[in-house]
């Protein structure tokens, strides 16, 4: 049982998305995080979806997902050398000025933008892994944290071996 | 018509992804862009989707999911003031000095990072909104845009009004 990180290519069609995810859930799969967006070819969208399983069930689910309409291309790039990213809001209390000023060195800490600042709110964006995101989270729940929205995470493959759409 | 701003919070079991998803695709609408991750509280994700489509019937969606089993509260923020983001990443063709030089220019004029040079080819970390990403994008399609990866979009309200679960 281990995370894994599949990128899916997919025609971007109405429920492509409701089919793909009901794969999962059908399976009693619960996905930990999942990003969909354009990609590098028209009408094509990418999923990238992580999820907690066994090596053997998740190359099951490949298998199924490859079977789907409109499902282009799946790969499990969880054991090739990749970066993941994902970004995350935060919406923090700070009504005093002396808050105000220690969440903002936090923010600097760990390179987070100061985004807006209210009279009772500061709102931080911060890029990175999963642990960075979580660790800032943690650091700012003694002020309150207001509001926290977070992108799910999406990966590539280093150096110039990639997933794309076969010609 | 015009393009739509959801905040979802939904408890998070498996399953529920597919059916907010589904309901969008049984009324053909086919969704730009979701997110989704955890949030503030525990055992709660939050989807943002952005859509097109009109007024009235974005309404409708949004009572039909307050309907569902595991949607706690939905939000459409379209009309408040506030801040989206999202996070891409872009695997560029570089095989001459020259070209790679180019396409790291072209990162400094868009504050992207740069977070894997290989011989032949670069990856670019961008984040911001929609628009500047597009920019981007379409600036370094002249050198070969090999892979293009893209979270869905986040927002969060300006100030500190927030969507967070009703205690």
């Amino acid at each position: 049982m281990r995370e894994h990180t599949l990128s899916i290519l997919v025609e971007d069609r109405a429920g492509v998305l409701s089919r793909v995810s009901g794969l999962f859930s059908r399976r009693g799969f619960n996905i930990d995080s999942l990003a969909v967006g354009p990609c590098e070819e028209p009408d094509t969208s990418r999923i990238t979806i992580v999820v907690c399983g066994d090596d053997a069930l998740i190359e099951q689910i490949q298998k199924q997902l490859n079977k789907l309409i409109d499902v282009i291309k799946v790969s499990d790039i969880t054991d090739y050398e990749h970066v993941s990213r994902e970004i995350a809001l935060i919406k923090v209390n700070a009504e005093s000025g002396s808050s105000r000023a220690e969440v903002m060195q936090i923010a600097t800490t760990f390179r987070a933008k100061i985004i807006d600042v209210g009279t009772k709110t500061v709102i931080l964006e911060v890029t990175g892994n999963c642990d960075k995101i979580d660790a800032l989270e943690k650091l700012l729940r003694q002020y309150g944290v207001r509001e926290f929205v977070r992108t799910g995470r999406i990966a590539i493959m280093r150096g110039s071996k990639t997933i794309s759409v076969p010609k």
